[in-house]
């Protein structure tokens, strides 16, 4: 008897998008086969990647049919439904998915590509676009004052929302955002870790 | 007896993000009060605004009970819970977040954001970055690959997913971009335009 395919997630492990993905799969007991995917190395722009995900980028999921899926966030909540990571009332579930927003919008580009522009790519700070420092800081700043009077960015436990914005956050200093100034948040980095085991 | 009280939505009605939200309830029929807020004169920086997002933008759709929900995919999302504009198959509804998340990531902060540049801040086209002209002409040509091998971006007919990609892709030539280049999309910006009666 041949065992069932698991279903293939092509990403780099530097990118926090794409461990995501992993830690959402390892939480929630979902075997998933890694192909280790170098958004350095050109990896993710040979026609071979481009026909799985047309945008060029990790990561991405292959089901056991070829048919693939991008978008970190979407990985996460197909891999989630049905779990209490995604939230059964919909007033939560709502802000879960205002949370998932916000970070694709106004929190990854901004801490992500800064980390990646001096930790991955050698540049000092000085090269930093003065726009990416400061929204970055504000968008650590905002996750700071909601994190003030909650334990979890949704509702009493971990969900998708966390998972997706400790990504980034946990290696903001990476990225020169000091987080000594987020009190708040480097608490929910370790509350989210512990809950995550990584 | 009282009218029940209609749930509020701030939106400025040159915005695309908020009007994402005003077609959608309009297609489901439910009823909302709009209450324009323009995005060009402070009113979404006024402490009584970021009380109700303190990420300071429009759309937010406010409740009955006061609670707020920010960030237009995560607020249509809302609105269109149980309908068809949400597939029930969970492969055609993880493309639909897909599709979703790739919009706030890869299209709107290029397409959109020449436009606004152009057309509402009265900057040349010269003015623009290139990196936001070559972005953007590289998601509406994806778009265009897509659609020119299927009438709608998810399945058989009209999703979120045509929603939120319909609402600056139809206006992207006030951001510069020719969309008689892309004639696939412009017959799917027509066929959108049509299911939802604009």
């Amino acid at each position: 008897m041949k065992e069932p395919k698991k279903m293939q997630v092509y990403g780099d492990s530097i990118s926090g998008n794409c461990l995501k993905v992993k830690w959402t799969a390892a939480i929630l007991g979902i075997a998933i086969d890694w192909v280790e995917t170098s958004v350095l190395d050109g990896s993710t722009r040979t026609p071979a990647f481009l026909a799985m995900n047309p945008a060029g980028q990790v990561p991405i999921l292959v089901r056991d049919d070829g048919s693939s899926l991008a978008q970190s966030n979407a990985i996460i909540l197909h891999l989630a439904e049905g779990s209490p990571l995604i939230p059964a009332d919909p007033v939560l579930r709502a802000k879960m998915f205002e949370w998932l927003f916000w970070e694709q919008y106004s929190h990854e580009p901004y801490v992500a590509v800064a980390r990646f522009q001096l930790h991955y790519l050698g540049r000092a700070r000085s090269e930093l676009e003065p726009k990416i420092v400061e929204r970055g800081h504000a968008a650590l700043a905002l996750l700071d004052r909601h994190l003030s009077t909650s334990d979890w960015l949704v509702g009493q436990g971990l969900t998708l929302a966390d998972i997706a914005l400790v990504a980034y956050s946990r290696v903001a200093d990476e990225g020169g955002f000091d987080l000594d100034a987020y009190p708040a948040l480097q608490r929910w980095i370790g509350r989210v870790e512990t809950a995550l085991g990584i």
